[in-house]
């Protein structure tokens, strides 16, 4: 087992990764609180559920079990947990444990920030994408019918515990969506870990352990230095959307149904490093050998051409990073070197999205 | 105009306290917040919203009016709000005004807490009560159908504005309610301040705003220095409950009907000093001056006889400070200092309530 340190003074927490760690650990015994409240999905409950259960004996364990879907990701949703938590007469002793992925860990959080103004909360990701995003940097909430993650709370977890086993069960696909994330650390901030995914690209398909186990542990290391130094998302925190705001954009025009959301984001990615490279950031070279790693994960690189550049301008000043009408965009300046900018040439950004998207 | 500043690190914001605040003074152009949103209700924005409005020029302005009255401080109510800023397009820069007294201002804070994880916050409260207790301490939050305040936030406001002209239009029964409050702070933390409100209880009674405006200025330095010391409510902050694990008690049994809260917690406050009294804390005399002060503020200082000791215990247990099974209660140990305990003599405590309530 490896342990990431999230380094944020009092709200501090460690980051286990490893296998059998819903088995066989001790963190369970660790935990001090007496009442526990599972909160996971109709996916996940057949396959964990009674398992993560389990660990805790002699203590008070309840079960909340959502939807399986971002469609879910709302405040009704959220009042499920309410629910099962008043029900059952918690306090603000308890703890909640989200058993899932991104929109499980995501709604429990913020049910955990808000409960009584605030109570304990425990991660325990299923998916690639929420272990190595999700987990670093206590962003919580839920959707609103107009908006993603419109609502919510910055609520840091005592723990996450990821079990590198629960990745044999993934989906493929989900897989891939989940090495997106982890190929943009590489691009925003460390060229050496993008090479080394370049050189254990099969071993990591193939689901190694130890490999797997490298890969998120340098994932939340280098979201976790980059939270560190902006916790409330001032300014630096805002590398983390490399390719993000290209993605949201494409989710919302496609009514979050074509992509998930690291497909999204690669092709976010792809058209970041694009638009990089046409203002002089990168080289040609260096641009061709995200792509390939991009497609070395089974990634979508290209976006439909029904969507239009206009309606994906649009769709980018919804951004809730835009301001004042600028498209606020992480771009590269040398691969492994992100920056933010809204003092890009606005023609160029145009252009470009008019030669890759349609026109009206 | 005074001005108390809570000094709460990064999150301190200054209480205004003045006459004509509302119409003539200089705050609004201070709000450096372009896109400004107004919650109020139907009882207050007849009253108050248009000139409220006015006072931002050049500002994007919206509103929001929310029913009125405690059952409405819910999810469902605090979802209005996000529509309303959604339907507005408001970023991360826009502030939430509440404009009203204790729940207007609590769900605002809440909705300020968790749009786009956290927005800026003003308050303007209209009753006595919110100037004095709502406005320190950063508590926000809605009701859960099975408990008050189950769901929230601590999120502080950027400044507090405190029109005493508004009190003019209070009505009595809610003034007095207020007024409990503030001798609460007398009677846990300031005999001075208890005695001085003796002295001024008619120019307090006709509103005169040079008392009211010391009143309310004492009563938040009081606030402010419990929750200085202790901001997320870990120790200390439970004194302000002083008479409150009664009074939610009987709010409770009454289903909110019958008492506004501040009358439950005078009453609540009459049976803590009672219980107080009987330990040997303070004396006879000591208790009977507290509670000549409360009826000269024209607050009750008993309950009904059809609520029974058995209710008012299982009721008390349920209160979110209670832990494993212990009632947490706040005494006196002399006028003017309160202390939280557990540890005093529990067939004590139900005697009194037996002679006081009903029996089954």
């Amino acid at each position: 087992m490896k342990t990431v340190e999230i380094d944020l003074g009092s709200r501090s927490y460690p980051i286990h990764i490893g296998s059998g760690l819903l088995t066989q650990s001790d963190w369970p015994s660790r935990l001090k609180n007496q009442q526990i409240c599972i909160v996971t999905n109709e996916t996940i409950a057949p396959l964990y559920l009674a398992q993560t259960k389990a660990l805790f004996k002699d203590k008070t364990v309840i079960d909340v079990i959502l939807p399986d879907g971002e469609k879910f990701k709302s405040l009704d949703t959220l009042a499920l947990i309410f629910d099962g938590l008043i029900d059952a007469a918690f306090d603000r002793t308890c703890v909640l444990i989200a058993l899932g992925g991104g929109v499980v860990g995501d709604i429990t959080g913020y049910a955990a920030a808000s409960y009584q103004r605030g109570v304990d909360f425990v991660q325990i990701p299923t998916t690639l994408l929420a272990q190595v995003d999700s987990s670093v940097g206590g962003k919580t909430g839920v959707n609103h019918p107009r908006g993603k993650n419109m609502i919510g709370a910055f609520h840091q977890p005592k723990a996450v515990i990821t079990d590198l086993d629960i990745l044999k069960t993934l989906p493929d696909r989900e897989f891939s969506a989940g090495m997106a994330e982890v190929i943009k650390y590489g691009a925003i901030m460390d060229s050496t870990f993008l090479q080394w995914l370049d050189d254990n690209a099969d071993a990591l398909l193939d689901r190694d352990v130890s490999a797997l186990q490298y890969a998120i542990a340098r994932s939340c290391e280098c979201k976790a230095q980059i939270v560190a130094e902006d916790e409330l998302e001032g300014g630096r925190r805002a590398l983390l959307n490399f390719g993000h705001t290209y993605g949201h954009a494409l989710e919302s025009l496609s009514n979050y149904s074509r992509w998930l959301h690291g497909e999204a984001v690669a092709i976010g990615m792809t058209l970041a490093s694009e638009f990089s490279m046409a203002l002089g950031g990168i080289t040609a070279e260096a641009h061709q050998q995200l792509v390939e790693k991009l497609q070395k994960f089974n990634l979508p690189i290209s976006a439909d051409t029904d969507i239009t550049s206009d309606s994906m301008i649009a769709s980018m000043l919804r951004d809730k990073k835009s301001r004042d009408g600028n498209i606020r965009l992480v771009l590269l300046e040398g691969m492994g070197n992100a920056f933010l900018s809204d003092q890009y040439d606005r023609k160029m950004f145009t252009s470009h999205l008019e030669k890759v998207f349609a026109a009206d």
